[in-house]
Protein backbone atom coordinates (compact mmCIF):
# COMPACT_ATOMS: atom_id res chain seq x y z
CA UNK A 1 0.00 0.00 0.00
CA UNK A 2 3.12 2.53 0.69
CA UNK A 3 3.82 2.57 -2.98
CA UNK A 4 0.09 3.83 -4.39
CA UNK A 5 -0.46 7.29 -5.64
CA UNK A 6 -0.65 9.80 -2.73
CA UNK A 7 -3.17 12.80 -2.77
CA UNK A 8 -3.67 15.96 -0.45
CA UNK A 9 -6.79 17.39 -0.56
CA UNK A 10 -5.61 21.24 0.59
CA UNK A 11 -5.81 24.74 0.46
CA UNK A 12 -2.84 26.89 -0.08
CA UNK A 13 -3.71 28.91 3.03
CA UNK A 14 -4.43 26.41 5.54
CA UNK A 15 -2.05 25.45 8.48
CA UNK A 16 -4.14 22.10 8.92
CA UNK A 17 -3.13 20.92 5.09
CA UNK A 18 0.58 22.30 5.48
CA UNK A 19 0.92 20.25 8.57
CA UNK A 20 0.62 17.06 6.09
CA UNK A 21 2.94 18.70 3.48
CA UNK A 22 5.54 18.89 6.22
CA UNK A 23 4.92 15.52 7.30
CA UNK A 24 5.32 13.92 3.56
CA UNK A 25 8.21 16.21 2.56
CA UNK A 26 9.94 15.22 5.47
CA UNK A 27 9.40 11.30 4.82
CA UNK A 28 10.20 12.07 1.53
CA UNK A 29 7.00 11.04 -0.03
CA UNK A 30 5.72 11.74 -3.75
CA UNK A 31 2.38 13.17 -3.68
CA UNK A 32 -0.25 15.18 -5.74
CA UNK A 33 -1.86 17.97 -4.17
CA UNK A 34 -4.67 19.33 -5.26
CA UNK A 35 -6.39 22.94 -4.14
CA UNK A 36 -10.03 22.82 -2.90
CA UNK A 37 -12.34 26.12 -3.03
CA UNK A 38 -13.59 26.42 0.58
CA UNK A 39 -16.00 28.88 -0.34
CA UNK A 40 -17.57 26.44 -3.35
CA UNK A 41 -16.93 22.87 -1.93
CA UNK A 42 -16.29 20.51 -4.99
CA UNK A 43 -17.99 16.81 -4.85
CA UNK A 44 -14.45 14.88 -4.20
CA UNK A 45 -14.07 16.75 -1.00
CA UNK A 46 -17.88 16.17 0.04
CA UNK A 47 -16.95 12.35 -0.79
CA UNK A 48 -13.46 12.19 0.86
CA UNK A 49 -14.94 13.74 4.26
CA UNK A 50 -18.29 13.23 4.23
CA UNK A 51 -18.60 14.21 7.99
CA UNK A 52 -16.72 17.74 8.44
CA UNK A 53 -16.61 18.81 4.82
CA UNK A 54 -13.09 20.03 5.57
CA UNK A 55 -9.65 19.45 4.50
CA UNK A 56 -6.74 18.23 4.87
CA UNK A 57 -7.74 15.21 3.48
CA UNK A 58 -5.06 12.47 2.79
CA UNK A 59 -6.08 9.93 -0.48
CA UNK A 60 -4.04 6.46 -0.44
CA UNK A 61 -4.55 3.37 -1.79
CA UNK A 62 -8.11 4.06 -2.17
CA UNK A 63 -8.73 5.11 1.40
CA UNK A 64 -9.64 8.53 2.85
CA UNK A 65 -7.85 10.07 5.93
CA UNK A 66 -9.47 13.30 7.45
CA UNK A 67 -8.47 15.80 10.01
CA UNK A 68 -4.79 16.65 10.66
CA UNK A 69 -3.81 14.98 13.94
CA UNK A 70 -5.12 11.62 12.24
CA UNK A 71 -3.87 12.45 9.34
CA UNK A 72 -0.31 12.57 10.69
CA UNK A 73 -0.39 9.59 13.04
CA UNK A 74 -1.53 7.68 9.46
CA UNK A 75 2.00 9.10 8.00
CA UNK A 76 3.85 8.12 10.37
CA UNK A 77 2.72 4.81 10.73
CA UNK A 78 2.50 4.14 6.98
CA UNK A 79 5.66 4.96 6.43
CA UNK A 80 8.80 4.57 8.81
CA UNK A 81 11.51 6.26 7.75
CA UNK A 82 12.46 10.05 9.60
CA UNK A 83 9.98 8.56 12.45
CA UNK A 84 7.89 12.03 13.59
CA UNK A 85 6.72 10.46 16.93
CA UNK A 86 9.13 9.49 19.35
CA UNK A 87 9.75 5.52 20.07
CA UNK A 88 9.24 6.22 23.90
CA UNK A 89 5.36 6.12 24.93
CA UNK A 90 5.49 8.53 27.59
CA UNK A 91 7.40 11.02 24.99
CA UNK A 92 4.82 9.86 22.67
CA UNK A 93 2.04 10.83 24.95
CA UNK A 94 3.30 14.42 25.68
CA UNK A 95 3.45 15.08 21.71
CA UNK A 96 0.14 13.64 21.49
CA UNK A 97 -0.87 15.74 24.55
CA UNK A 98 0.84 19.33 23.33
CA UNK A 99 -0.62 18.78 20.13
CA UNK A 100 -4.23 18.28 21.69
CA UNK A 101 -3.24 21.85 23.65
CA UNK A 102 -2.55 23.76 20.33
CA UNK A 103 -5.04 22.45 18.39
CA UNK A 104 -7.72 23.20 21.41
CA UNK A 105 -5.86 26.02 22.49
CA UNK A 106 -3.81 28.02 20.56
CA UNK A 107 -5.87 27.57 17.42
CA UNK A 108 -9.10 28.88 19.15
CA UNK A 109 -6.94 32.06 20.80
CA UNK A 110 -4.72 33.26 17.81
CA UNK A 111 -8.22 33.32 15.41
CA UNK A 112 -9.58 35.46 18.29
CA UNK A 113 -7.10 37.94 18.17
CA UNK A 114 -6.89 38.26 14.38
CA UNK A 115 -10.63 38.33 13.81
CA UNK A 116 -11.47 41.13 16.76
CA UNK A 117 -11.12 44.34 17.87
CA UNK A 118 -11.40 45.87 21.72
CA UNK A 119 -12.73 44.29 24.89
CA UNK A 120 -12.92 40.54 23.00
CA UNK A 121 -8.98 41.29 20.95
CA UNK A 122 -7.93 41.92 24.53
CA UNK A 123 -9.14 39.11 26.13
CA UNK A 124 -8.15 36.70 23.45
CA UNK A 125 -4.64 38.38 23.54
CA UNK A 126 -4.56 37.54 27.38
CA UNK A 127 -4.96 33.93 26.64
CA UNK A 128 -2.91 33.59 23.64
CA UNK A 129 0.00 34.90 25.73
CA UNK A 130 -0.50 32.96 28.30
CA UNK A 131 -0.70 30.20 26.12
CA UNK A 132 2.38 31.01 24.11
CA UNK A 133 4.23 31.15 27.59
CA UNK A 134 3.47 27.56 28.23
CA UNK A 135 4.68 26.49 24.69
CA UNK A 136 7.48 28.61 25.76
CA UNK A 137 8.54 26.20 28.87
CA UNK A 138 8.07 22.93 26.61
CA UNK A 139 10.56 24.56 24.27
CA UNK A 140 13.64 25.91 27.03
CA UNK A 141 16.65 23.89 26.59
CA UNK A 142 15.78 22.41 23.55
CA UNK A 143 16.48 23.64 19.75
CA UNK A 144 13.02 21.85 18.51
CA UNK A 145 10.01 20.07 20.48
CA UNK A 146 11.08 17.05 19.01
CA UNK A 147 14.39 17.98 20.86
CA UNK A 148 17.79 17.87 18.94
CA UNK A 149 15.58 17.46 15.23
CA UNK A 150 11.72 18.25 13.66
CA UNK A 151 9.73 15.74 15.26
CA UNK A 152 5.87 15.35 15.67
CA UNK A 153 4.94 18.17 17.55
CA UNK A 154 7.20 21.06 15.72
CA UNK A 155 5.15 20.33 12.33
CA UNK A 156 1.87 20.74 14.47
CA UNK A 157 2.90 23.75 16.09
CA UNK A 158 4.66 24.91 13.03
CA UNK A 159 1.87 27.03 11.62
CA UNK A 160 2.44 29.34 14.49
CA UNK A 161 6.19 30.07 13.75
CA UNK A 162 4.85 31.52 10.20
CA UNK A 163 1.30 33.13 10.60
CA UNK A 164 1.71 34.80 14.23
CA UNK A 165 4.31 37.78 12.69
CA UNK A 166 1.57 37.73 9.86
CA UNK A 167 -0.95 38.52 13.06
CA UNK A 168 1.38 40.92 15.09
CA UNK A 169 1.31 42.81 11.34
CA UNK A 170 -1.86 42.82 10.31
CA UNK A 171 -3.92 43.57 14.07
CA UNK A 172 -0.52 46.28 14.71
CA UNK A 173 0.00 43.97 18.16
CA UNK A 174 3.07 42.63 20.00
CA UNK A 175 2.44 39.25 21.27
CA UNK A 176 5.89 37.32 20.90
CA UNK A 177 9.23 39.24 21.99
CA UNK A 178 12.46 37.97 21.81
CA UNK A 179 12.96 38.90 25.12
CA UNK A 180 10.06 37.50 26.68
CA UNK A 181 9.95 34.45 24.30
CA UNK A 182 13.28 33.36 23.82
CA UNK A 183 12.88 29.54 23.56
CA UNK A 184 9.91 30.50 20.91
CA UNK A 185 11.77 32.81 19.23
CA UNK A 186 14.67 30.85 18.80
CA UNK A 187 11.94 27.66 17.99
CA UNK A 188 10.47 30.28 15.23
CA UNK A 189 14.01 31.11 13.22
CA UNK A 190 15.24 26.95 14.15
CA UNK A 191 12.18 25.88 12.17
CA UNK A 192 11.38 27.97 9.48
CA UNK A 193 15.07 27.60 8.40
CA UNK A 194 14.63 24.00 8.00
CA UNK A 195 14.60 23.71 4.32
CA UNK A 196 11.88 20.96 3.52
CA UNK A 197 9.66 23.62 6.02
CA UNK A 198 10.90 26.98 4.05
CA UNK A 199 10.46 25.29 0.59
CA UNK A 200 6.37 24.75 1.23
CA UNK A 201 5.74 28.18 2.84
CA UNK A 202 2.75 29.70 1.09
CA UNK A 203 4.03 33.39 -0.65
CA UNK A 204 4.33 35.84 1.84
CA UNK A 205 2.40 38.99 0.05
CA UNK A 206 -0.40 36.29 -0.91
CA UNK A 207 -0.72 35.36 2.33
CA UNK A 208 -0.49 38.92 3.31
CA UNK A 209 -3.35 40.43 1.27
CA UNK A 210 -5.53 36.91 1.86
CA UNK A 211 -5.20 37.53 5.40
CA UNK A 212 -5.99 41.27 5.14
CA UNK A 213 -9.19 40.39 3.25
CA UNK A 214 -10.05 37.67 6.07
CA UNK A 215 -9.34 39.79 8.37
CA UNK A 216 -12.22 42.20 7.13
CA UNK A 217 -14.83 39.47 6.53
CA UNK A 218 -14.57 38.43 10.07
CA UNK A 219 -14.98 41.66 11.41
CA UNK A 220 -17.51 43.15 9.08
CA UNK A 221 -19.84 39.79 10.11
CA UNK A 222 -18.89 40.82 13.66
CA UNK A 223 -20.10 44.44 13.25
CA UNK B 1 8.72 0.95 33.53
CA UNK B 2 5.73 -1.64 32.68
CA UNK B 3 6.18 -3.62 36.23
CA UNK B 4 6.29 -0.17 37.77
CA UNK B 5 3.23 0.89 40.28
CA UNK B 6 0.06 2.38 38.32
CA UNK B 7 -2.15 5.08 39.96
CA UNK B 8 -5.66 6.61 38.53
CA UNK B 9 -6.70 9.65 39.19
CA UNK B 10 -10.48 9.47 39.09
CA UNK B 11 -13.98 10.93 39.76
CA UNK B 12 -16.53 7.45 40.42
CA UNK B 13 -19.21 9.41 38.23
CA UNK B 14 -16.82 10.70 35.48
CA UNK B 15 -17.01 9.14 31.91
CA UNK B 16 -13.43 9.52 30.63
CA UNK B 17 -12.05 8.12 34.16
CA UNK B 18 -14.19 4.94 33.27
CA UNK B 19 -12.28 4.93 30.20
CA UNK B 20 -8.91 4.29 31.62
CA UNK B 21 -10.58 2.11 34.13
CA UNK B 22 -11.79 -0.11 31.19
CA UNK B 23 -8.59 -0.33 29.39
CA UNK B 24 -6.23 -0.94 32.53
CA UNK B 25 -8.67 -3.74 33.29
CA UNK B 26 -8.84 -5.19 29.28
CA UNK B 27 -4.93 -5.41 29.51
CA UNK B 28 -4.98 -6.92 32.83
CA UNK B 29 -3.14 -4.43 34.87
CA UNK B 30 -3.08 -3.62 38.37
CA UNK B 31 -4.01 0.00 39.51
CA UNK B 32 -4.58 2.14 42.82
CA UNK B 33 -7.29 4.04 42.17
CA UNK B 34 -7.67 7.84 43.97
CA UNK B 35 -11.23 9.30 43.74
CA UNK B 36 -10.61 13.25 43.67
CA UNK B 37 -12.79 15.90 44.79
CA UNK B 38 -13.23 18.02 41.78
CA UNK B 39 -14.92 20.69 43.63
CA UNK B 40 -11.55 21.16 45.60
CA UNK B 41 -9.02 19.66 43.70
CA UNK B 42 -6.02 18.19 45.52
CA UNK B 43 -2.47 19.69 45.38
CA UNK B 44 -1.92 15.99 43.82
CA UNK B 45 -4.16 16.44 41.02
CA UNK B 46 -2.80 19.97 40.70
CA UNK B 47 0.83 19.07 40.60
CA UNK B 48 -0.10 16.07 38.03
CA UNK B 49 -1.85 17.93 35.58
CA UNK B 50 -1.06 21.71 36.15
CA UNK B 51 -1.92 22.55 32.40
CA UNK B 52 -5.70 21.33 32.89
CA UNK B 53 -6.57 20.68 36.38
CA UNK B 54 -8.68 17.68 35.11
CA UNK B 55 -9.12 13.93 35.53
CA UNK B 56 -8.65 11.49 34.62
CA UNK B 57 -4.28 11.22 34.88
CA UNK B 58 -2.54 8.23 34.78
CA UNK B 59 0.42 8.04 37.08
CA UNK B 60 3.30 5.51 36.03
CA UNK B 61 7.10 5.12 36.66
CA UNK B 62 7.07 8.79 38.26
CA UNK B 63 5.20 9.96 34.79
CA UNK B 64 2.04 12.03 34.73
CA UNK B 65 -0.30 11.23 31.49
CA UNK B 66 -3.23 13.21 31.42
CA UNK B 67 -6.39 13.25 28.80
CA UNK B 68 -7.93 10.56 28.43
CA UNK B 69 -7.43 9.48 24.95
CA UNK B 70 -4.13 10.44 25.00
CA UNK B 71 -3.78 7.66 28.82
CA UNK B 72 -5.78 5.40 26.24
CA UNK B 73 -2.92 5.68 23.44
CA UNK B 74 -0.19 5.17 26.17
CA UNK B 75 -1.76 2.22 27.75
CA UNK B 76 -2.15 0.67 24.75
CA UNK B 77 1.90 0.95 23.70
CA UNK B 78 2.53 0.50 27.24
CA UNK B 79 1.26 -2.99 27.45
CA UNK B 80 1.09 -5.02 23.91
CA UNK B 81 -1.52 -7.78 25.44
CA UNK B 82 -5.25 -7.09 24.32
CA UNK B 83 -4.53 -4.30 22.21
CA UNK B 84 -7.08 -1.95 21.85
CA UNK B 85 -5.94 -0.08 18.32
CA UNK B 86 -6.33 -2.26 15.26
CA UNK B 87 -2.89 -3.35 13.79
CA UNK B 88 -3.07 -1.57 9.86
CA UNK B 89 -2.59 2.06 9.78
CA UNK B 90 -6.20 2.63 8.12
CA UNK B 91 -8.01 1.10 10.46
CA UNK B 92 -6.20 2.98 13.40
CA UNK B 93 -6.38 6.17 11.56
CA UNK B 94 -10.65 5.39 11.38
CA UNK B 95 -10.77 4.31 15.50
CA UNK B 96 -8.68 7.89 16.24
CA UNK B 97 -11.06 9.43 13.55
CA UNK B 98 -14.33 8.42 15.57
CA UNK B 99 -12.56 9.01 18.96
CA UNK B 100 -12.20 12.72 17.97
CA UNK B 101 -16.05 12.80 16.94
CA UNK B 102 -17.32 11.69 19.72
CA UNK B 103 -15.24 13.92 22.14
CA UNK B 104 -15.69 16.90 19.77
CA UNK B 105 -19.71 16.26 18.97
CA UNK B 106 -21.15 13.36 21.14
CA UNK B 107 -19.70 15.04 24.55
CA UNK B 108 -20.89 18.47 23.55
CA UNK B 109 -24.11 17.06 22.80
CA UNK B 110 -25.51 14.81 25.41
CA UNK B 111 -24.48 17.17 27.89
CA UNK B 112 -26.39 19.62 25.83
CA UNK B 113 -29.73 17.77 25.74
CA UNK B 114 -29.16 17.13 29.72
CA UNK B 115 -28.50 20.02 30.91
CA UNK B 116 -31.35 22.09 28.86
CA UNK B 117 -34.55 22.97 28.68
CA UNK B 118 -37.24 24.24 25.82
CA UNK B 119 -35.29 25.55 22.43
CA UNK B 120 -31.69 24.78 23.72
CA UNK B 121 -32.56 21.37 24.48
CA UNK B 122 -34.33 20.61 21.21
CA UNK B 123 -31.34 22.21 19.39
CA UNK B 124 -29.17 19.60 21.39
CA UNK B 125 -31.33 16.74 20.94
CA UNK B 126 -31.60 17.39 17.43
CA UNK B 127 -27.87 17.29 17.18
CA UNK B 128 -27.67 14.09 19.06
CA UNK B 129 -29.68 11.85 17.47
CA UNK B 130 -28.12 12.99 14.01
CA UNK B 131 -24.48 12.38 15.37
CA UNK B 132 -26.00 8.93 16.78
CA UNK B 133 -27.34 8.60 13.71
CA UNK B 134 -23.74 8.38 11.99
CA UNK B 135 -22.18 6.11 14.91
CA UNK B 136 -25.36 3.88 14.26
CA UNK B 137 -23.82 3.54 10.38
CA UNK B 138 -20.44 2.71 11.98
CA UNK B 139 -22.04 -0.38 14.19
CA UNK B 140 -23.97 -1.71 10.87
CA UNK B 141 -23.15 -5.76 10.74
CA UNK B 142 -20.75 -4.97 12.87
CA UNK B 143 -20.90 -6.65 16.80
CA UNK B 144 -18.69 -3.84 18.20
CA UNK B 145 -16.57 -1.04 17.01
CA UNK B 146 -13.79 -2.85 16.76
CA UNK B 147 -15.57 -5.99 14.98
CA UNK B 148 -15.61 -9.17 16.43
CA UNK B 149 -14.15 -7.86 20.20
CA UNK B 150 -14.05 -4.81 21.91
CA UNK B 151 -11.15 -1.74 21.12
CA UNK B 152 -10.10 1.49 21.44
CA UNK B 153 -13.25 2.75 20.14
CA UNK B 154 -15.54 0.93 22.03
CA UNK B 155 -13.43 1.73 25.01
CA UNK B 156 -13.98 5.14 23.97
CA UNK B 157 -18.08 5.53 23.19
CA UNK B 158 -18.33 3.19 25.97
CA UNK B 159 -19.82 5.54 28.16
CA UNK B 160 -22.55 6.71 26.00
CA UNK B 161 -24.06 2.97 26.35
CA UNK B 162 -24.43 3.43 30.13
CA UNK B 163 -25.02 6.95 30.63
CA UNK B 164 -27.26 7.32 27.62
CA UNK B 165 -30.31 5.59 29.36
CA UNK B 166 -30.02 8.00 32.48
CA UNK B 167 -29.87 10.98 30.23
CA UNK B 168 -33.00 10.03 28.48
CA UNK B 169 -35.05 8.65 31.94
CA UNK B 170 -33.86 11.78 33.90
CA UNK B 171 -35.13 14.19 31.07
CA UNK B 172 -38.15 12.37 29.72
CA UNK B 173 -36.80 12.58 26.15
CA UNK B 174 -36.77 9.47 24.05
CA UNK B 175 -33.30 9.70 21.65
CA UNK B 176 -32.39 6.04 21.16
CA UNK B 177 -35.58 3.53 20.26
CA UNK B 178 -34.53 -0.03 19.10
CA UNK B 179 -36.49 0.21 15.72
CA UNK B 180 -34.80 3.59 15.08
CA UNK B 181 -30.92 2.94 16.20
CA UNK B 182 -31.07 -0.96 16.36
CA UNK B 183 -27.06 -1.71 15.80
CA UNK B 184 -26.53 1.13 18.76
CA UNK B 185 -29.22 -0.74 20.85
CA UNK B 186 -27.43 -4.42 20.15
CA UNK B 187 -24.02 -2.34 20.87
CA UNK B 188 -25.46 -1.38 23.96
CA UNK B 189 -26.27 -4.69 25.30
CA UNK B 190 -23.23 -6.11 23.71
CA UNK B 191 -20.55 -3.57 25.40
CA UNK B 192 -22.15 -3.46 28.70
CA UNK B 193 -22.57 -7.31 29.05
CA UNK B 194 -18.95 -8.11 28.94
CA UNK B 195 -18.27 -8.92 32.55
CA UNK B 196 -14.94 -6.38 33.26
CA UNK B 197 -17.18 -3.71 31.83
CA UNK B 198 -20.07 -4.68 33.89
CA UNK B 199 -17.79 -4.84 36.85
CA UNK B 200 -16.84 -1.12 36.65
CA UNK B 201 -20.08 0.68 36.11
CA UNK B 202 -20.78 3.30 38.63
CA UNK B 203 -23.52 1.95 40.84
CA UNK B 204 -26.90 3.20 39.50
CA UNK B 205 -28.94 4.09 42.12
CA UNK B 206 -26.23 6.88 43.15
CA UNK B 207 -25.34 7.70 39.72
CA UNK B 208 -28.82 8.93 38.95
CA UNK B 209 -29.07 11.02 42.24
CA UNK B 210 -25.78 12.50 40.94
CA UNK B 211 -26.99 13.43 37.48
CA UNK B 212 -29.99 14.38 39.06
CA UNK B 213 -28.67 16.55 41.47
CA UNK B 214 -25.87 17.90 38.32
CA UNK B 215 -29.21 18.71 36.19
CA UNK B 216 -30.76 20.82 38.92
CA UNK B 217 -27.84 22.86 39.25
CA UNK B 218 -27.32 23.33 35.58
CA UNK B 219 -30.63 24.64 35.13
CA UNK B 220 -30.11 27.00 38.03
CA UNK B 221 -26.97 28.03 36.86
CA UNK B 222 -28.46 28.62 33.37
CA UNK B 223 -32.00 30.35 34.18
Amino acid sequence: MAREEVTLLGMWASPLALRIEWALKCKGICYKYIDEDLLNKSQRLLTHNPIHKKIPVLLHGGKSIPESLVILEYIDETWKQNPLLPEDPYERAMARFWAKFVDEKCWTTLPGVFGNEGDEQEKSKEKAIEELGILEKQLEGKKFFGGESVGFLDIVCGWIAYWLPFIEDITGLNLVGETSFPALSAWFKAYLGVPWVKELLPPPDKLRAHLTTFRQKLLSSRS
